[in-house]
C-alpha cells in the first residue's frame, strides 16, 4: 500500500515538500543568519527531491532558484551570475564541441580503433578510459576541460558497442563507461599537480605551512594511492554497477570491419582532428598564454561551424541537452556559492573543529578527512570547497597534532577524490551526467561507492603519504 | 562569372574578411581609443558577414567574440556578462514557455479561435496581431515580455494556416506574420508610456527639460502617429513581403472543424492557461512587486515542468533553438554595450552635433532623428541607445532651436519605432527572429522598410506632436 503510494510522483513530492518545511521551521542553529539557514533548506530540499526522484534535477534547480529569489534569500543578480561563469561556458561549449567530434565521424573512428585493440571486454574499455585520462592529466590543467576531451571519445565508445542512451541498451556498456569516466577523473586529477585547477591553490596553502608541494613531490606522494585507485575503480564498478555486455569477443572484429568501411580519413575528420588537437594544446597552454579555456572551446566550435562539421541545424536539433545541463548546473553552482558566502560553510567547519578536542591525532585525522568529504554534498565546485574549508581543516588538523604534510596532501587529494559524490559535485561530471546514460540516482549511488573506495584506498596509503610527504 | 563566384560562400567570406581588414587598418578617426575602433571593426564586420550571408548570425557572433577576446579588445568577463543579464534570461525562459503553450494545445486553440473569426485573409490575421499587441501594451511594461506573450499565439497561427518553418511553406503565412509581429511591437511600444521599459527613462530625461511626459500626455501625443503606423504597417508588409496565401476563405471553416475536434479544454490546457494568465498578470505587476521578469518566466516554466505540460524530454529535443538564440544575442549585446562603454557612441554623437551648425531647426530636427535612427544599427538594446544618446541628441536639438517637447517626444518614439532595424535591434525581435520563419537577410530588408515607413509616418505627424507635446 505504502509502496504503491510511493510510486506516485506527487506522493514523493509531498514528502519532499514536507521535509523541506520541517527543516525550514527548525530553530536556526549555531547563530547562523536566517538567510543562510533558509538557503540551506532550499538547497538541501532540491537535492532530496532529486534523490527521491520527485523532481528532475532541472526542475528541482529551477524551482529552488525561483523560491530562493521570491523568498528574498537570493538576489536576482546573484541568482543569474552562474550563467556567465567561465567554467560554466566551458562546459557548455565543450558539450557542443563533443557533438561535432561525433558528427564528423572522428569520434567513431577513435572509438573503433580502441575497440579493435581493447574491446574484447567492457572492463578493458573501462581501463582504456582511465589510462587515456591519466595520460592527458599533466597536459590539461583543468578536469573540466579534460572531461571535454574524454567525453567525445567515450560517447562513441558507448554507441559503437551497441549502447544507446534512448533505451534500455544504455546498460549494455554506456552507463558503466560513463560512470567509469566520472570515477577516472577523480583520480587523474589527484595524480598530477597540474591536472586540476585547484591543485596549485592547495599547494600554495600547503606552502604557507611549510609543506613543499611541487610537481615532482606531488606526483611521488600521490602515485601509490592514485595508481591503486586507478586499478581498483573500474573493477569495483564492474562488480557493483555491471554492464550487461561483459565479454564481447566479437566486438574487435566488428570494429575492424567498421573501420574498413569508414575507409580513409575524410576531410571533415581531418579538420575536426586538427581542431581538437589544437584545442587540447591550447588548453594545455591556457595558463601560460592567459587565455580563457571557454574562449578556446568557443574557438573550436566556431571552426567546426565554419567548416560545416557541426551546423546551425545540428545545434538547433541537438542543443537541447546542452541547454538543460547549462541551466541546472549554473543554478546549483550559484546556490552553493551563495550558501558559502553567507557563512554557512565556515560556521559548519568551526562547529566540527569544536568536536575534535581530546582525540588522538590519528582519530582526528580520519574524522577530519571523512567530514571534509561528506561536506562536499553541499558544494557544487571543488575549488569553492577548497577555498572555503581547506585552510580551516588544515589548521584544525595541525592543532590536533596531525603531521602537517600528511594533512595538507590528504586534504588536497580529497578535494579531487570526492568529486564523484553527486552529479554536481564537479564540473567534470556534468557532460557524463548529461549524456542520458545515467540517472541522477545512479550517479548518487555509484558516486558514493566510488567515494568510499577512494577514501579507503587513500586512507590505507596513509603511511606512504606520511613517509613521502613530510 | 562574378555572380557565380558570389554563390560560393568562401568568396563572400573572403570579401567580408577583406572589408574587416580594411576598416581595421583605417586611421583611427576622432581621437577614439584604438580598442574602440577595433571593437567597432569586429562588430560591424560581423554584421556585414550576416548581411552578405557569409556566416550565420550565430557563427558571426561567436567568431566576433573569440576574435575580440583574443585581440585583447574585450575582457573575458565582459564578453561573458551577457549570459547572466536579466532580460537575456527573460528571452530564454519565454522561448521555452512558448513551447509549452504550443505543446499543451492551448496555443492551437487560441489560434483556431482567431482564424475562425478573422482568418479569411492573412492580412486580417496580421491586423489581429497588431490589435492584440496594442491592447496588451499598457499591461505589460516590457516589449520583451510582451513578445513572450505574442509569440506563442503567433507561432500556432502560422502552423495552423499551413506554414512550417522547415520548408518553403514558411512563406504561406508564417514569414509575413512573424514580420508583422516585429513591426507591431515597435508601435505598441511607442503608443503607451508603460509599454516599454525605457519609455519612463525617456520621460524622466524629458522632464529635466521641462517636458511633462505622463501616461495621458504620452498617449495623446503618440496616438495619431502610432495609430497611423498600426494601420499602415501590416498593409505595407503585405505588399512588399507578401504571404503566398492571401485570401483564405476556407480557413475559418477548417478552424471551426479543428476546434470541434479538439473538444473541450483539456486539463493541460487549463493549467497552461492559468499559468500563462498568471505570468501576464505578474509581468504587469513586476515593477510594483519588485520581481524580476525573468524569474516570473522561470516560475511559469517550473509549473509547466511540474505538470508535465513541457517535459525534460521536450526540453532536450526542442531546446536547441533557444540555446542558439540565447548565445548569439548575448554576445551581440555585449559587443554593442562594450562599444558604448569605450566611448564610441558618445564620440559619434558629438561628431554629428558638430555638423548641425547653420541649419534651420526643422532641418536639424529631421537630420537628428534620422541619424538617431540609423545609429541604431550599432546598438543591440533600445535602452542602451536611449541612455547613451537621448540626452546628447536632445541637447543638440534644443541648441539648434528645435522645440523641446517635439524633440523629446520624437526621440522617445524613435527609440521604439527603430526597433525593427535588425534582428538584434530589440530584444523583442529575438523570438520571432529565432522562429525559423525569417532569415536574417529578410529581417534586415523588411526591418528597413518598416523603419522607413515608421520614420515617414511619425515625421508627417510632426505638427500634431508639436501641437500636443509642447
Amino acid at each position: 500500500m505504502l509502496k504503491k503510494l510511493w510510486k506516485n510522483i506527487w506522493a514523493r513530492r509531498a514528502v519532499t515538500a514536507l521535509a523541506g518545511l520541517l527543516i525550514w521551521i527548525t530553530p536556526i542553529p549555531w547563530g547562523l543568519q536566517p538567510e543562510a539557514w533558509q538557503l540551506f533548506t532550499i538547497f538541501i530540499t532540491a537535492i532530496l527531491a532529486v534523490l527521491l526522484d520527485a523532481l528532475s534535477i532541472f526542475t528541482a534547480s529551477l524551482l529552488a532558484m525561483v523560491i530562493a529569489v521570491l523568498a528574498g534569500v537570493l538576489g536576482t543578480e546573484k541568482a543569474f551570475s552562474g550563467f556567465s561563469e567561465d567554467f560554466m561556458l566551458l562546459i557548455l561549449s565543450a558539450f557542443l564541441v563533443s557533438k561535432g567530434v561525433v558528427k564528423s565521424g572522428l569520434g567513431n573512428r577513435i572509438a573503433f580503433l580502441l575497440i579493435r585493440r581493447f574491446g574484447h571486454s567492457t572492463l578493458n574499455l573501462g581501463y582504456c578510459i582511465v589510462a587515456t585520462d591519466a595520460l592527458l592529466g599533466p597536459a590539461i590543467p583543468s578536469n573540466t576541460a579534460r572531461s571535454g576531451v574524454l567525453y567525445p571519445i567515450v560517447l562513441p565508445l558507448c554507441l559503437d558497442t551497441g549502447s544507446s542512451p534512448e533505451d534500455e541498451t544504455r546498460h549494455r556498456s554506456g552507463s558503466y563507461l560513463m560512470m567509469v569516466s566520472i570515477a577516472s577523473l577523480t583520480v587523474s586529477s589527484a595524480l598530477w599537480l597540474t591536472a586540476m585547477a585547484a591543485n596549485p591553490i592547495a599547494a600554495g596553502l600547503g606552502g604557507q605551512y611549510g609543506v613543499e608541494m611541487d610537481f615532482v613531490n606531488w606526483l611521488l606522494v600521490s602515485s601509490v594511492p592514485s595508481l591503486l585507485a586507478m586499478a581498483a575503480l573500474p573493477y569495483i564498478l564492474y562488480r557493483l554497477f555491471p554492464p550487461t555486455a561483459k565479454a564481447t569477443p566479437e566486438a574487435p572484429r566488428a570494429a575492424a570491419k567498421a573501420l574498413k568501411e569508414m575507409g580513409r580519413l575524410s576531410s571533415k575528420e581531418k579538420v575536426m582532428g586538427a581542431t581538437f588537437v589544437g584545442m587540447v594544446i591550447l588548453w594545455g597552454l591556457a595558463g601560460l598564454l592567459g587565455i580563457s579555456m571557454a574562449i578556446i572551446a568557443f574557438m573550436g566550435l566556431a571552426v567546426m561551424l565554419l567548416f560545416n562539421i557541426f551546423s546551425i541545424k545540428d545545434l538547433r536539433r541537438e542543443g537541447g541537452d546542452a541547454l538543460e545541463t547549462f541551466i541546472w548546473f549554473a543554478i546549483m553552482y550559484v546556490m552553493s556559492s551563495a550558501l558559502n558566502e553567507l557563512g554557512f560553510m565556515a560556521t559548519l567547519g568551526k562547529q566540527i573543529a569544536g568536536y575534535m578536542q581530546g582525540l588522538s591525532w590519528l582519530q582526528a585525522y580520519v574524522l577530519l578527512i571523512l567530514i571534509y568529504v561528506l561536506i562536499h554534498y553541499l558544494f557544487v565546485s571543488q575549488t569553492a570547497q577548497l577555498l572555503a574549508l581547506f585552510g580551516v581543516f588544515l589548521e584544525v588538523g595541525v592543532n590536533a597534532q596531525v603531521p602537517v604534510g600528511l594533512m595538507a596532501y590528504m586534504l588536497a587529494f580529497a578535494t579531487n577524490f570526492f568529486a564523484a559524490l553527486s552529479p554536481q559535485a564537479s564540473s567534470a561530471n556534468i557532460l557524463f551526467a548529461g549524456s542520458g546514460y545515467l540517472t541522477p540516482q545512479e550517479i548518487y549511488r555509484n558516486g558514493a561507492i566510488i567515494t568510499i573506495a577512494n577514501f579507503v584506498i587513500y586512507m590505507v596509503c596513509t603511511p606512504w603519504v606520511l613517509w613521502m610527504g613530510n
